[in-house]
């Protein structure tokens, strides 16, 4: 196990809900530390107090409807106090950053979800970070049947989990042909297997970064 | 005095704090009505729920330095809530829309204020909404000192407002620019004058619009 100080890293986790994120999340972090490099973990949308202020509105249930390019600003308002604030000073002092959900949650959910074309979020991308971009994205893979079940069990849903099926079917795909544009950035992982196994073939996703 | 029903316009007024733009708002609403037309009045940011929740995250005090591009997205998403639920229709009505501030003030405060290129907002602004733009806009033009007297006689500056002087000669200078790219949109008043010269000026305006 290498302790000297490498280049710091940035490996963003997607997915639909339910694929276990979170616990894949903690995982990499702790396979991250025990290599011997500092990690900052995080989220989107959040990150920072701005952020977070800009999370609740996104998350607020309101009487008017909110536009898909609405939310598309709004998420990009806030990744930009993330990255500037939290993420690129972590990787310039050689810590490595994980985060739950970044830039691809935005093409799943507001590009499928929300039928906002590709080549649009690609331009209002491109305006707020230009190519700034994960060194490594996993994207979890599951069925929203199994994914649901996994919800139900654990907590409430909130706003946007209420959405049905279909649209979770929506944003599977979506994920799934993003990942084919970057085969170097991207690693599908199949969700639907134990945990065992999912973290198996993390560890070996992580270990070839190093 | 016309009753006949008209294709509703759409009207703004822009300026640095001081100007007397609330007073202005409310003659031009008068005299719209006082012509035999419906009008909504409305402000920016701001004008629904949701762009008032946007509104709050960029009046609101952190320990956290805002970016400029960061405004300029939230701005834009309280908009396209604005213009989609509130001034788009109003006009399909056949009503006449004034708002305080609109996407010039972006322009000046934005532009000038926080350094952003005139081009990127022209391309966000494009992104957001396409090419949709106010019938009139009157900018009422002070120097910052005049205007800086009447604020503090009636009430507390907010963080925008307690910036310099010579914040706001840039902004009053990048309002004038922008005049010049579209003078047939385009008004500039002269509000140093007194009140009751501006607002013959406003109605000569106006009455020319009908």
């Amino acid at each position: 196990m290498s302790t000297t100080v490498q280049k710091g890293k940035f490996i963003t986790i997607e997915g639909i809900e339910g694929v276990g994120k979170s616990s894949n999340v903690n995982l990499i972090a702790d396979l991250i530390q025990k290599a011997g490099n500092q990690v900052v973990v995080t989220r989107e949308p959040g990150g920072t107090p701005i952020a977070e202020a800009i999370r609740k509105v996104l998350l607020a249930e309101y009487d008017e409807e909110i536009f898909g390019q609405t939310e598309l600003l709004l998420l990009y308002a806030a990744r930009i106090q993330h990255v500037e604030h939290v993420i690129k000073p972590a990787l310039a002092e050689g810590k490595w950053v994980v985060c739950d959900r970044f830039v691809d949650a935005t093409y799943a959910y507001q590009g499928a979800g929300r039928g906002i074309p590709i080549e649009k979020i690609d331009s209002l991308h491109q305006w707020a970070l230009g190519d700034f971009v994960p060194d490594c994205t996993i994207i979890l893979d599951a069925s929203p049947e199994i994914a649901f079940e996994r919800i139900k069990k654990n907590r409430d849903l909130d706003r946007f989990e209420k959405e049905k099926i279909f649209f979770f079917q929506r944003i599977r795909q979506q994920y799934l042909q993003i990942a084919g544009r970057d085969k170097q950035r991207y690693r599908i992982v199949d969700a639907s297997r134990p945990l065992k196994d999912v973290q198996d073939i993390i560890r070996g996703i992580i270990v070839n970064i190093f």
